[in-house]
């Protein structure tokens, strides 16, 4: 039986994350990557019927100047995250890959994250209005499904994190957001909900990996359900807080109470640098503190930093300190450090959710798909964030449709 | 409504977790502890009928001279542990509870425990027979229950660690075990054992928090059904086997493959000094290796050391470095920290067991009590060892019983 | 032999450190403390004739409202830092003690630091000018020495952290500076170097602890000198930094290039609070920063956070990410955790530095007694920050005057 | 003018450290690598005449079969320590050194390290008496002198760590020695201290970078003098050891009293392999621990590990656990973690102590270079531990002979 093609169409298409999830779609498909790190190869996702790996085509925007096999070895030489020998087996297709990559838009990025644009880029940049932005990314997509007689389309923002958005300020039916799309200075929406809207209007899926907002907003929402499509989100869960979304309830299964959460996250990466503006760090930040109030049901203090140390490279080193309090009052500690390369902790997970969105799509989920929370900081839609119980829910789905 | 008179009878009375449990329920009595620790006290036990403070009488069986005020004072002013003034508010209830210790028994305790034995008991030891101690044993337990006029009588286990037991050479017949009992050269059970035996032939409830055999044997599980009663064990969770049965499940879920997982445990209260004898030891490290295997489904290299160190007291400081392959076969890095105090992170689970052990009696549950597994460290009778479906288990069994 | 009397003046005199300094030297001269923590206990100082504990008459200036000994219970409940048994047995001293505190001064303190303050104290800061101050802190000295028939009297300066000072703007030559302190609004000197002018202009040593900038400008070295008495400063070397100063030199002698060194420091002492505030806590960073270019002879990225976390009280917990690289470029990682009682630290240090300074004053030493380095972050009027080196300068000034 | 040409033969050729010193010194001479970790190329020995780069050649025992190329692929691969680039450009280099190996001695290495040699090796190993192996090994170095023109050959000591020597029973004259030589059953000496028979007997210097016994008997070191050469021992100072003879020192003049201190090693190279046989890690523990007490003057409880975890590779991981207590008895703590490589730290140490031997001899240094101690973690003839003790006396060595 002929397989069905698989679009997969990154935001973002040179980053770190995005670099790493091109070259592993390649090495597995070569056969030279095993299935460590990918959820989908567990023995509960056997009877799922997902895409495989020669499946999928990729492509995508990006706002810098540079090729696949240049990103992944600056992953190889300055991070060690990637491995040289690697990455020259990849090259013809990374090569190939690269043809796909279009521009993207800096609309409302921040200052941070136009500074690694281009001239061209940023020429366009002031002159675009929002649904200017949105249809020329549209016709992107459209020819990438019509060039490669695509069968589905799956649209991923791996970009770096945007600065916050005022959410009040976003109307929360479809109809008034839609209008606002034509006056720059009303709308406050960031790059990564442009992405979303220009996806989901086309009616495929869109999965927001990223702090940023994407297809957050209730109006965006709506849009998925008018189009027949689906879409989740957001901040992919890779390492510190996914520490915290098994360990807070431990903590509360035993009622001991935390006092104080410290962590503090080093690392050098791309991603890194962008976060270095308080301004965008404030977005991530936001993200990995939400959970302990909603595991604990109290708020201990907690303090997150974030921050640029450019010898680490890709690799988050993460120090976290959980001072708590057990019978009699007694406080003890527990303390963690975590380092992980950020990059490959992310990727296998992108090829995850756009292989289970893809089956979701095909079995009729529209609107959020909760039940892929687990894969998330900051999951749309519900508010479970134990990891366990999470992890339930997308077995239960499997279950459901297997 | 009169409350029922719940007696709790504790095998090693005067170490540092049944000093703990002594203190502690004095003091919740007195209304001068918090409900810090104690599972029990969580709003989900709230419409279960658990005994209260007031309920509990004390006693048990102890091989040591020694007061539970000294007990006490040594977790004190050598450990840190407990606080001085609160043990001065419980002194009276404190000694009024040291009249209700009895002789425990030697038999097969091994040397090292055998060493804090003081003379009576060890000219005793060699005369009596397995089944003169139990007959012993329950004399004292009768009367402990006629003298107080105790509705109901919970025995819990918490002496120090026994030496391994050839397990294949008990009868699997309680018939046979039986039989066993008058010859002592025969009979490879150890106190834990007999205990066990003594408390489950009179129809009560035996609980056993310690890594020592208890209950466990096949043949002993009969006798508890054939009597009508519950127990449940072995070794209960409290610091660094309950953040493996909460990390674990993590790494199995996210599919990345652990390599290697070291756990080096240091610490200096009377538990460690047996444990420092390598035949003790033995049995203790096994209890805290098995899990890894049963939630990743493949076994990892392991090494757990678990050290006396005299400076310590109390405070079990654990360092477990985990050595895990992510995508593409990168190398990562784990490691906590875990500093606890070991008989308050033990003494609460202790009358959390006692309150739920109780209660389920009275609702009838007999034989092995499973839904308790997110206690202990090797549940008996049930092989899920990831601690949030552990406690779903207990979640599931509150809401039937409740 | 009649033993001479020696004055200890503490600005500050109820906060952590100075309280555990008088309840400290009160236990020493009772015999209720041991040597642990005190460097001039060490054999070395063996037949130096320094001062001994009943030798010892307290006072200070303070801002806050409080006794010693409500300030001792503090630190025993809150922190776990001292023993309340101690503290009933030293309260009858702590009292008397109490008798012999005075105003102390809120010029250029900054806001946070103004906020402990009371009703009488501020009210008279507005009014009084720099001059005004330091005539009201040197009759206080004077009566102090008067009533107490001092032979000598040594000023230490324990106070909170003030915010930085524009160093540049303070005049080199002390007529100048003397001349500024008639004109509040052109005088940018802080309390503690208004203290410093008003002790030294007596005659007597001042020792600066904290990182305020105290009698570091040259114009009050200079009158230091003119005065005939001697001085040093700044900022006690205690945990972390200490740590750097033996951990850099490693890293230097073996080539080993530090890339990068990031140290994340959590306490919730009320130094705590008052470096919760971003000017207060600027001074406090640089002096924690600055030592590792001047060991290293390079700058490597340094990262350097300290952090207000309540439920740590006392306990200073520092983690310190040291990314180095090895032989062939290869990176290699150092962590480190410490985990001290912030004031039971420092306070053994002040009183080495009184009985040193004492001494030091009466064998003739004049300025700046350059051979305390090992003593402080950011020692005066010498470079060497390897606190082996600096050591070995103090070893040697013990084997001139021994 | 001419260059000297200088031999540097090592024992246990193709070992983790030999291979990096091998790949090392020959990237050096080709540029491609830097200073890192070199302490010869720091400021302080720009005068002194050390031998250069290309002055090196390369020769050694080994007793396993095995190429240069092979191991240091072993290095990248499983390791990760070498960069696999690196290796193909050193190639032809190493290929040329791999013909200058010959077949070590099995002597006393124990039965751990004769599993790792090949038929040959096993059969003569029975045969041949101490003395016909110092001859063979003669033989070699001599012919490799002579082939190469060498203007002096250094020996090094790079073999896998032999089980303990009853040192008490090896006769401390010379002489004595001598005529054990012959006796097989009667020598109680390893191979480590044959080789350093063999080389001093020739008259060149012998460095032991082991904890095996080499030339540290008095007997040998009288052979050195006898023989006007020089030596040194025993036991480089990498990590965990290093951080001691840094961290002990500042304990010691600070009065904190060190209670306990805990070190557990893992890693998982050859040299692991070794160690985990219990007769040769005694060796290894032992010298390990003896330098704490020398440095505090009284002897805190210790405990140290050092296990094989095969999926650590070469990166050797420390963590330690310094409890201690501060002013007034509180207890305190700090932790480490060493994340190095093992074979990159150690590398440049060996080039560094072959450069200063080497200089040493030509200055007229003879017997023990007490000098070097800075390198060792058991440095022979002297008891100083402290890392900026022993590092000042190198220091005041090059200023005598700059």
């Amino acid at each position: 039986m002929a397989r069905r093609k698989i679009g997969l169409w990154i935001i973002g298409a040179k980053g770190g994350v995005a670099t790493s999830v091109t070259v592993g779609l390649v090495a597995l498909r070569k056969g030279l990557a095993g299935n460590f790190g990918l959820v989908t190869q567990l023995p509960l996702f056997a009877n799922l019927d997902l895409a495989q790996w020669p499946d999928f085509v990729l492509g995508g925007h990006e706002i810098r100047q540079t090729t696949l096999h240049d990103a992944a070895m600056l992953l190889a030489s300055n991070n060690h995250a990637l491995d040289s020998d690697l990455i020259a087996k990849c090259k013809p297709d990374l090569d190939r890959i690269d043809k796909n990559t279009r521009d993207g838009t800096l609309f409302n990025v921040g200052h941070r994250i136009e500074e690694f644009a281009t001239g061209d880029l940023i020429k366009r940049a002031g002159k675009e209005s929002p649904r200017a932005a949105i249809e020329r990314i549209q016709t992107d997509l459209k020819e990438f499904v019509k060039d490669n007689k695509l069968d589905q389309l799956i649209v991923v923002n791996l970009a770096s994190t945007e600065p916050p958005v005022d959410e009040a300020a976003i109307p929360t039916k479809w109809k008034d957001l839609a209008r606002l799309l034509d006056k720059p200075k009303k709308c406050s929406l960031g790059a990564s909900s442009l992405y979303a809207i220009a996806t989901l209007e086309l009616g495929y899926p869109f999965i927001n990996f990223t702090p940023s907002l994407g297809s957050a907003p209730a109006a965006i929402c709506e849009l998925a359900i008018e189009k027949d499509t689906c879409h989740m989100g957001h901040d992919g869960k890779t390492g510190e807080t996914l520490m915290k979304s098994v360990l807070a309830p431990m903590f509360a299964a035993r009622n001991l109470q935390v006092m104080s959460w410290v962590g503090h996250n080093i690392f050098g990466n791309m991603d890194g640098k962008v976060l270095d503006d308080p301004a965008n760090k404030k977005t991530k930040v936001r993200s990995k503190d939400r959970l302990l109030h909603q595991i604990l049901g109290y708020s201990p203090q907690t303090l997150v930093t974030i921050e640029y140390i450019e010898s680490l490279g890709d690799w988050k080193t993460a120090w976290d300190h959980i001072h708590f309090r057990g019978f009699l009052g007694t406080p003890m500690t527990l303390q963690f450090t975590w380092q992980g390369c950020d990059s490959l902790l992310a990727a296998p997970l992108v090829i995850d959710l756009v292989r289970l969105t893809e089956c979701a799509h095909r079995q009729g989920e529209r609107g959020l798909l909760t039940f892929l929370a687990s894969f998330f900081k900051s999951p749309l839609g519900i508010s479970e964030n134990d990891f366990v119980r999470q992890f339930q829910m997308l077995e239960a789905w499997v279950k459901k449709v297997s």
